[in-house]
């Protein structure tokens, strides 16, 4: 199949290499152009200087980049893919987007006569490497049918959740999770770290129960050591709370925790954390608390 | 061996009857003596009219009662099964109280010339009932050893995590943990539910990745559902997360979540919840959230 990749960063590079391994013609297209020329290099294909020329003629255009304002650089801007997707085509978009501009560029798409999925992606940069990502879907059945047959060589889970922004949705509602879970742990620890308990053996009795959670399984030897320098960042947790806090404000939803998370997420990042895995959270904790006993 | 146990609630009557099973002499004490009279008709072994009646020549005294008031009494009162209990005897307190109290009545059995174990346990009546619970110990190795030997036929672990109040840190750990993950369950739901998206469709994603707790794979379901009448009731959680706050203002812990859920579980209470489930918090998220749209 024809198809491109808009956005060769850390997930698409080896995500539109997954594509090109599995077959189809890929065309690549990379604001910084050394990179995509170093992805041709790897693993053949085309490249292309705008998104514009990377969209034309393609049966499905996939996008992986940053931000909001980035996503509607590549596709609403001069050189936008939007300026040249063809007809009864499909672009679907892997960025953690708001669920706003995943329903306007859906109904962007609609006027122009192509099909738009939003499926933003977990897993992180090992899954993208090991094609093994969770796929949140959100688009018409149809459309989601085609691009699932086609994201499968990436893919270790996906699903259509719903219309247009029902992946992103999905996205913001897993990090509201983890949010919980993080803070909630890392008061639980320091309390213990204050009474003089053994963080690991008190997680081996509460993690039998209801207190479990992946988070306490997975992160709770590297909290206890201090290290940080893994999983996924807390400048992007922010983005990504930011998000959802701007989606609950238009839902009339109000988000508490989610809430206050966010702002103990800038303190960490004022404590030179923005690069540091989200359960990170336990350094500003501990912070607070030695405060406390000056 | 000869035993007592003080206090035959939901969970004592049938830990009492286990050891009644596994061949010891039982004998038992209620403040209510029907339900005395009922355990030995079902059971078979002896009451007492007091607790020091009943702790008067045993080996091991177990206790479990609701809360640090009721211990005190069970205990240090005029007629406490402190007054009677014998020289290198031991007693073992399941009930779920402070770590301050754990560590008082540890002082005054050295005192007095026996040991103390706090013994909080986990899994609710249905682990008292089949003998599947968590215990989580504090107090001396020894003393321990000798506790954990006899629990056996009610325990599924049990675990020494320090010294006395360990026990009852731990439990307090766990509530806290469940508070944070149950709040932002409770506001990924809100945003889900105000956006449309199908809760269980949404949750069977989540729940393979970093967002997984037992909660969500737990409580998903009756959530959605609207139903409460089962788990562990918010009138004890807040019983618990009191006692978890009390101790972090002594150890000069900051909590700041689990303070503010605390709350938010006051307004369960007030919205006639006192006997619901603990997911129960996603009623009063819903009910701020149906709030706005008025």
């Amino acid at each position: 199949m024809k198809v491109a990749f808009i956005g060769l960063g850390v997930m698409g590079y080896p995500m539109a290499g997954h594509l090109k391994k599995a077959g189809h013609d890929v065309t690549v297209y990379n604001r910084n152009s050394e990179k995509a020329k170093q992805w041709k290099a790897e693993y053949g294909g085309e490249t292309a200087p705008t998104p514009a020329e990377a969209a034309k003629g393609q049966e499905i255009v996939f996008c992986c980049v940053g931000r909001d304002s980035d996503l509607r650089e590549v596709t609403l801007g001069g050189q936008g893919a939007f300026q040249a997707m063809a007809k009864g085509g499909l672009f679907v978009d892997h960025t953690t987007a708001s669920a706003s501009i995943a329903r306007e560029l859906a109904a962007e798409a609609e006027k122009r006569g192509f099909d738009f999925v939003d499926a933003p992606v977990s897993g992180g940069q090992a899954g993208a490497v090991n094609g093994k990502l969770g796929i949140m879907c959100g688009g018409k059945e149809d459309a989601y049918a085609k691009a699932e047959a086609v994201m499968a060589p990436y893919t270790k889970m996906a699903k259509r959740l719903g219309p247009p922004g029902s992946g992103q949705l999905t996205k913001m509602v897993n990090q509201i999770c983890i949010a919980g879970i993080v803070q909630g742990m890392s008061e639980a620890y320091s309390l213990m770290r204050a009474a003089g308990l053994d963080i690991e053996a008190v997680t081996d009795v509460i993690s039998k129960g209801a207190a479990q959670s992946w988070q306490m399984e997975n992160r709770v030897k590297t909290m206890n050591a201090g290290q940080y320098e893994h999983g996924f960042a807390v400048e992007w947790m922010r983005k990504d709370l930011g998000i959802a806090l701007e989606e609950a404000r238009k839902q009339g939803v109000s988000l508490p925790i989610t809430a206050v998370v966010d702002q103990f997420y800038a303190e960490v990042e004022n404590l030179g954390g923005k690069r540091w895995d989200t359960s990170s959270l336990f350094v500003r904790q501990e912070a607070a608390r030695k405060g406390n006993k000056k």
